[in-house]
This record gives structure tokens, sequence and C-alpha cells, in this order.
């Protein structure tokens, strides 16, 4: 089949160069068109970006022109993929869908809203649904998917199991957020060299919320029902480059037999779209380390191109009912993976179709 | 007066090069003699030492001879700082303290030894009525006080207002410690650049365990009185030089009115010991930080010469009662510069003559 | 004596607030104006700051109001120290010389003005006689007066006994700099993180030129007679926070008879301001190291608190004559420390009087 | 065909593990021995192993067993692979010669033998000759080839074009080198963390020979004639994880009529052994960058799977003729890869054979 064609929003971002350097040569897309701001429009690729990607500009997007983020200079377009700064994203995202082109988004403006799906395939591969409630566009072609922060993307990954198998009632997590999970120009090297930040703006009020809407369950009516999770978090900012490590102590309603119960849940996790063969599905969406040193930001961050979840250090805590460590690569995994993961996803539940 | 004779053992180590920085030109200690294993023994200090204190090693002390760590060879000593390894420790340290003469430790070996005050003079300084228990020495001269484990010290410090306004009951600790908390060679370059550790062996049951001996009650009958607090500790090593940082949620028995009670309670902390005018405290043992971003290891940590625990990060907690971080100079105020305020409170107190 | 009465323009910038930490505590100067833009002009210190000194913002300064940089808005003053940027300061400089107020800069504007001292008090003292041939002020009373980039600083430093000695026809010197050089928020930490940059935009001609004004001979004319010197440098960025280390071999005139010559040519230097006992000036103002792994700059820039330019790894060449290595603290003694190093000179010599 | 049985000596190092990563699915060798000290002889490959490269260790490799350094104990090798420590190469890479199995070593011991080719393809394919010298093997079986120094190979790489064309005479280079150039666990994090040390040991002796050695000219008598080409090196550290930067500035013999001729130089660099396909052959052995900012380590040292050497900042310099700065990957390009490489080219030269 020939492959859909993408457009790519904020291109010339951080998470836009990730998006490139995923989908350059990714099977069932083709990246058509890139879109950045007023002051990049009209320049080629490679003379408007500030390229940071440790590999060099693919040749066929060097050369290619970048546009301005309107839908109606873009046409013939499948979907686009959004890396826009929050501060743009509301109206821009909003126009594509208006006008039938499907937004695969990771800004975080609409993964609140009811009727779009925060979604992560390993996750709430069925939350899809909500997209039909959508109201962007009457024909039902255009809507909207967003996939959750960086951080509360491993950590539902790691409560998925648990919540199932036991209930998870609150947590406690502590993390420690790399460098690149602060964008381009991002973290000044002067705060951060041999030091550590002990607070993101922001981001704690998403580490607590969205991981809810992501275990939520969907009712028969076609809303989601939130479970009474309570999640407490504290994030740091440490001197590493990709890949975001959690602490977490989690207080669950049925107690595990033993810790070699939940070491066995979390081996034998099993990915509810496994099914699909998605190409961007790493083999292990969890991955159970069992050396204490393990998983290490550097390390392991980029095991299976990025997109598996380490889980470490598993035990029983002596206050709340387990204790565990979890790793996920923040611009992979938490960022344009997931999104390229989402699309994946939905072409083979036919949302998305030429 | 003139100056006690003290000697250092393990000088040559990390926390021995530690002592002699702080101590080379204390009012009321002189640095007599230096013990080191016998590989160093007989050799200048300057060329036995790796010496990696960013100052150069003082004059007077790069000439004097290195000593093998025996009493015998030390005499007219009035007390000795053990920077020794938990290796050498229990028997090198027992035996200066049944030739009379007092060990101020910094091992972990007698730490957890019920005649053994585990001090650190802002939590619990009537705690050195130990010593009278202690029977290494029947003269009473030589006694052996230790400090606690480096993130001990200002967790201890940060609980001991909370514990006595509300009573503290639990504690979730994640713990962002620095390299130098590892010695030297201590930890590979390869291992913690760019990355992060989510594992150190020994730490957590330290930190769960030191806390409480350090806010026991000292009974009438002399005994200490654990209190009943629960600590879940996660201690991981991040690219940091000096400084740990701590992640605390804290569960209270009694309700904080507000937050800004409790932040008046750590603004007031009333130093108990002083009255002593000691030469190595600091004005503020804590010192409570209201922007967001501190404390922060390389801005915060040498405050006060390394001696001020810095906390930050100060609310209420959905999950238990109260959440914030802490941030101590590991080996200022977390070993070196702890003993040797332990020292002082010790001649202040009338357990150390001459 | 009271006090200079001093401002400091751009002084919510990185070099504004290390004049602050090093003015702050001056026995000849009083901080009385902070002079910044107007976007700060009006606000307290401490509230229009971005603070990042290591050590806590002094009170009396915390609650000083910022001024726009006006010397008419800020009478009485019988100095300024500028850490303006280029893109501001050469008229704002010169409108406080006009209005007679002396003005020492770390702005690199007027460095190459052939009526400007580019002055380090032990390389060129002399060089302040050119203040005479200004033409700000009639009067004569306001002047202005540079000091070098912070590599020219501490590689004139060590050209000076090699120039005297020897003759310096050429070096070649390779620079690897701490980020805390290119100022807040300067280097992303994307870029630096684990990784070196090649280039610093500016830098290398500064490198090539300044040197040799100030090894310049004042002529009898009042001209500066520049030597004959070629520069080849190569300006690399590397994660250290503060210090920059040069590599340098170096093409000599006549041969020195030994190695051991030229260790002690560097060891016997004689500082040509030491007679007038300045209170920044270091006790030794070049600083030969004889390990090969030093000198370093996590461990020696703060030698004598940041004044000390160390020179190590001195050996014979087998290329051109001779190459060593020097280290210097980039904010200190190549920007806000040596500044007040001039400005204690200019008051020993009589150019700045109340 | 299939595939050569390969060994690997030193397999539990650091480069003994960057061979097993990068031999593991190699098209021509299949790894069949791995030889270790008698400390983990006997042991689960696993089990012996401190692995500390990012990714998983092959399962295959996992579970195979280490066996002591003796050919006795591994017959049908076609050849070995050796990341031996100095202290126990010579003595072993002899041993295996001589019982008929050919070393492709990565040690320093035998580089200097004038038998034995200190080989990398693109810079002197036709060194390889000098093994019909060697007497390790009376039936011509066994012997030795050796690959340079991890700066000597992208030293010698970036002169080769320019000596072909002008003639080096000389060179003044400055290495910042990274961490993992000094195994595991080598440099200690509380040496580098933030800083640079200006010296490694041993180390520019052999930049300043061996890439003599390589640009020699091979006679008709089969010896080695070495040019006359003056290194002069000052090696430092600096917290990089792995790539090694070279700043060079050289003296040339005859003037390039401009500097886009020696753009272009290196631009149609032509790599002698192109013709043979080399499975580890890069497509690009020399990059030419145009960027002031690159080459940087993180983000260049990995194009082509670490086999590319990158040079940019080219432009005449003042002092002698050419200045510019390179890149190789250290461990790769440097070291296995190289080692790899160089077997690729023995195995189409005919060297070797089953």
């Amino acid at each position: 089949m020939s492959r859909f064609r993408v457009g790519i929003l904020g291109a010339t971002g951080a998470v836009g160069q990730k998006f490139i350097h995923l989908l350059h040569s990714h099977p069932w897309f083709e990246i058509a068109a890139l879109g950045a701001s007023e002051r990049s429009a009209g320049k080629r690729y490679a003379d408007a970006v500030n390229w940071i990607e440790p590999v060099r500009i693919p040749e066929s997007i060097a050369s290619m022109t970048v546009q301005a983020c309107d839908p109606a200079l873009m046409p013939d377009l499948d979907l686009v993929f959004s890396g826009l700064d929050a501060g743009v994203a509301t109206e821009i995202e909003a126009s594509y869908a208006r006008a039938g082109i499907p937004v695969i988004s990771n800004a975080k403006n609409y993964r609140m809203d009811p009727t779009v799906p925060l979604l992560v395939p390993e996750v709430n591969p069925t939350h899809t649904a909500l997209i039909r409630r959508q109201s962007f566009d009457p024909s039902g072609k255009g809507f909207i998917v967003t996939n959750p922060n960086c951080v509360a993307v491993p950590l539902a990954m790691a409560l998925r199991p648990l919540h199932d198998a036991y209930g998870v009632e609150a947590a406690v997590v502590t993390t420690l957020q790399s460098v690149s999970g602060a964008g381009y120009p991002g973290v000044a090297s002067l705060d951060i060299l041999g030091n550590v930040i002990p607070f993101i703006g922001g981001e704690e009020p998403k580490i607590a919320e969205e991981p809810r809407k992501l275990l939520s369950v969907l009712e028969d009516d076609g809303r989601l029902n939130w479970p009474e999770i309570t999640i407490q978090a504290t994030a740091t900012r440490v001197p590493t480059i990709e890949g975001h490590l959690l602490t977490v102590v989690a207080k669950l309603t049925r107690q595990p037999a033993s810790i070699e119960e939940v070491r066995e849940l979390f081996r034998s996790f099993e990915n509810p779209v496994a099914r699909y063969d998605l190409p961007s599905a790493p083999k292990h969406p969890i991955l159970l380390m069992e050396d204490d040193r393990h998983p290490q930001p550097r390390r392991h961050a980029y095991l299976e191109n990025g997109m598996t979840v380490s889980v470490g250090r598993l035990r029983m805590s002596s206050v709340f009912d387990l204790a565990f460590v979890a790793l996920g690569h923040n611009t992979v995994r938490g960022a344009a993976g997931v999104a390229i993961l989402n699309a994946e996803l939905l072409v083979a539940q036919g949302f998305l179709r030429r």
C-alpha cells in the first residue's frame, strides 16, 4: 500500500526533530509537509532548524520547504503530528481537525478534553472510541488524539498491571528528569551542570492527573470513569540527557501474596495491542530488571529504540505496599514515539484511512 | 587556653582530608597526629595522600609524618577524629577508647551500640549522657561518639521540629546523592556521567534506622526509647559533586493548622545548643527557602561553610500530610563537619577535658 | 578613610552579580548604586535578579532599588564598574565618563581604543598613563579603563615573564572554557552536557589580539608599541562551571638554557604592583604546579579567591620551544575580579580620588 | 560461506565488551570463544562481566562460558581479537600467534615491532605485507596485527590526505578525550565531573609516534620508511562519554592554493579499500563539517556506527599553515571497530583464511 502522507507541526522544535528522526523511514507514514512558525516559513528545513539530534538531517528532509501551520497550505495530508508549543496548539490543532485532518498531538492543550483520547496503546487502547464524540469535523474525518506528559506515560504503564491486579489507591512519586524534557534551549547549563533543580514548573499536576485519565474505564455511555488514585509528585531536574527516572511507592487495595508474584505480574504483562503488530511497538513494553543498579537513564533509556519502559528495584515497602523505580525515554516513549505508536494504533483500528 | 591535641584516623581518605581542611585552623583543636594504613605510615603526608580537596594542602600538615593507627604511637592526644573505613574501624576505634583517648567517629560501626551516642548537636544533644554507660575505659576517659550517615543527618534535622510539633509516623524518602558520598575513587565516571544509579549499597537501611535513634527519648534509666517512625527510602546516585538532596513526604500524628504554621515552625527552629556558641555551629542550622527552585546542591550545599541544612518546597501533600525537600552537605554537615561539631559540644558539656 | 561610593552597571547580569559578591564587603569600595535595564529599574534588587551565585544575596544589597543606567540618576558616585552587554556598553559607558565618573569596564567595546588602557595590574600597570590622552571628560575626572577577555588575562599573565626573558614570537593556544564564560542563560544544557563545542563565537580574535596590546611597550610619546606576536587560537567550550584552561605551545626568540630555568622564572615572578598591597591582589598571581595532573578547573580555579593563575605541565616542546597549560578563573581573574584589582591600582596610582 | 570462528581475549573488559557488541551479529565472524583472566574462567559470561554497554548482553553470549586465555583451550579458532591489558598482552598474544592463530590486537605491546603492521585500512592498507616478515609461526598461519591508539587513528586519518597533497612537517595537537578511553572503572567521577585533567599518562608519546609509522612508506625491501613529522601533543581528559576531539595546527611543506582546495581534498578523499566493500567500512571514513560548532563528541561520534572521523573548523592558520579539529569514536573507530575493520581487510587481502 502507499504510505500515509503526514505533516509535522512544530517541525523545527525538539519534538518536531524527533518526529522527523523517527518517521523519515517509517513503513506506513511519509513526511509530506513541515509546519513551523511564520519566522521559518519559506525556508529550506536545513536552514530553518537548529538540528540537535545526534544523527545528520535526513537528506530528503533537509531540502523540504517549511510552511506556516495552516491546513489550507497543506492539501492532501492524511494526518498531522503536532509538536507545537502549548501557546499556539489550541487554535492550530483545532484548525486541522476542522479541516478534516486528524491531529496526533504531543501538546497538553486537549489532554483533559473529555472527548479527546489521552492515549498510550498499551494502557488504554479502547479510549479511541472517544473520537466519535468529537465535534471538530462534522464529517468525522478530522479529530484530535493526544499522548500524555513524558512522566505520565511510564508511570501509567507501570501502574497498569498493578491497578488491574491489586487496585492502586495512592502513589508517592519522585522524578529525576533529563534536560531534553525541557526542549531547546531549555535548561541553562549554568543551572544544571553538577546540580539538581527540585522543581519543574507545571509538571507535578500533570503527573498527578493524567495517569488517572489513562487508567479510566470507558463506560457504556461512552464516557470515562476516573479511578480514585491519589498521586503525590515531586519533579526534579537532573543532569542527564535523555530518560526520565521515577521512584514510586504505591498503596494497593489488595495485598500481593509475595514480591515474586508482583515480579511475575510485570514479566508476564500482556500487551493489549500486541496482535496488531504495530511497526513502532516494542517487544517488551515493560521490562523488569533484576540488577539493583538498574534501570539507568544513559544505559537503558534507548532499549528497543526508546520504546521500552524499564522497571527495577521492585520490593515491598514498609510504609505503603510496594516500591519500585521506572524509566522511560522522555522524547521517544514519552513524546514523539508514543504519538507515532498512537497513530499506528489508529490505523489498525480503522480510525485513520486514506 | 591551649588547644586540644587531636589525631585524625584515616587521614589520607576523603573524610580524613575534609577533617584536615576543616580543622587546620580550628580555634579549639590542633592537629597533632595523622593516622593511616601501614602502607602510608612513615611517609610525609603530602607524599602519602592523593589530595582531592579544592584548596592546597595546609603547609603545616604537608610535612607531618603519617603514623599507623595505634594509640601507643600517638601519646599525648586529647581525642581522635575517625574517618576510618568500616572494615577496620571496630578494632582501631576501640583500641583508642580503651587507651583513654575519646574517639569522635564518622564510621558506622558503633552507631547502633546502645551505649554509644549517635549525635547531632541540634537534634539530640542530651544523648551524650550515654557515654557514662560505656565500658571501653574503666577510668571513663576514653569513649566513642558517632555521627549518623550523611543522609540521616539532614533528614533527622528536618524531622526534629516536625516530630516535636506534630509527631512523625512515617516518611517516604528519595535521595539524590552526590558522588563525594562514595569516597575516593568511589563511583566510576563511566557509571555516573549523564546518568543516575537508582541504588546505593547499604544506604537505605541506615536512612530508615538512624533517624529513629536520633529522635529517641533518653529515659530516666539512661536508655533510649525509640519512636515508632517508619521510613521508606530509595537512595539514588546523581552526577553532583557535593550535597545530598532528599525529597520527603511525611505522615503526621496531628495535622498542622496551615502550611504557614509549618513554615513558621522551620523559621523559628530553636537550636538547643545555641547557648554554647560552638565555633562550627551555623547561625541557621535549618534554613527555609521560599523559591520553588531551591535548595540546589551546587548552589546551597556550602551555605554557612556547609553546616546549614536547607529545606524547600514545603507544601501539604495529597497522599500523606506534608511534602518537602531538604539538602545537606554530605561530607561537611553529614560527616567531618558534624563530627567536629559533636566534639565541640563534648567540650562544652565537659566530656572532653585536658 | 570613608569608602569610595561605587555603582555597578549591568548589576543583574552574571558579571554584575559577581561584582556584588566580590564588592559587598570590600574595604575600599561601597556599593551605592545598582544600574540595569529599564525592565529592572524601580524594582528591589532581589526581585529584579535571577541570582545564580552560590551564596545568598547580601542582605544590604537585596533591598536596594535598581536604577536605569543613567549618570544623572546616580549622583555622588566616585566610580562605576561596568558588566554591561556589548550591545549597550558604548553609549552608556561614555555617558558616565563624560559625566565625570570613571568607568572600570569588563565590556569589550573600548578595549582596542588607543587611549583606553587594557589593563591587568601584574602585566602592564604603567598603561594607566593612557588615561591622560582620553577626551571623554575635559576636566580629566571621568575616564574609561577596561580589562581583557577572560582568556586573554591568564594568557597574557603567563606570557609576561616568558616575553621578558626570551621574547615570545608565536603561540598556538587551545582553550577549554567553562560555561560561566557565556553568561546567563548562556549555553544550553542540551548542547554541552557530556559534550564539547569546538567553537566560541568572537572569542578567537580577542585571544589573538588582546595579549599583544597587554604586552605593548608604552613609548615616551604616550603611545603603545605592539609586539610582533602571532597567536593561533582554537576556543572550545567544555562542561565545566568555572575556570578556563589553556594549552599553549610557544615559539621563543631566545632559547631557555633548561626547563628548570623556565620553572624558576615562573616561581620567581615579580609582581610589579606588589608594593601597593592591593586588597584583591593574590599572594601568588602566577602559581607553578609540579603535578602533571594539575591545574584543574574545579580544583584550582578558586585558589586565592580566584585571583591566582595556575601554570602546569611546563616542558620543552618538540615543535616550538615551550609547552604548558594555564588556568584562570574566568569570572573572577578574567572579569569582575581583575576589574576590581584594576580599580584598586587606580586608587594606588592616584587616578581615583574622592 | 560459513563464518570465521573468532575468539575474544579480554572479553570482560571495556574493549572486550565493545568487540562483543560489534561482532555478535557480524556477517563474516562468529564469536566462538571468550577469554579472560583466571578469575573469570569457568563462569557464565553474564556472571563474570560488569556489562557497561548501553544495550543488553546478546543472549547467545550471556550463557557462554569464559575461558582462560590459552590457545590450547580454544581449538578450531580462525582468529582472535585481543582487548587484553598491556600488562599481559605480550605473552598471551605471542602464544596465540605461535599456535597458528592470527591475533588482531588493540593492545599497544606490538605496535612498534617493525614486523607488525600498525594498521588503519584507510591509511596504510599495504602495510599488511609486513606480516610475511613475522616469525611467530614458521607455517605463516599465526601472526599479529595491531591498531593504533585511539587518538592516533583519527589523527592519522585526517593527516593522510594532507600529507599526500602537501607534506606534513609538524603538528601541534591538543586532545579532549572522553572517559571511556580510560577503560573501566577508569577515571573516578570525583576527578572529572565538571573538571578537566590536563594529562593522560602514556598518551602523548603514542600520539607523537604512531601516526608516523602509519604514514610510513613501505619500501621495496619490505621495510617501513618513516616520514619526518614532528608532533607536539597535550592530552587532556574531559567529562564526555565517548568520542575524542582533537585540535590540530599543521605545518605543511607545500602551501595549499586556498582553503577551498583543502576542503575539496577532504571531501573527495578516496578510500583505498573502498573496492573491498568491507562490512564495517563507513561510506564516509572522513566527513568534512561546515558548521563551526561541529563536530561534537556527543552528537557526531556515532556517525556511521562510530566509524566516521569528522573534520571541522578547517581554516588557514596564522602561525603554521592549517588549523582544524577532528573527532573519532575512541572505542569504535579508535579500538574495537578499527580492529574488526582490520580483520575484514585481512580477509579481503587473503591473509585470513579457513
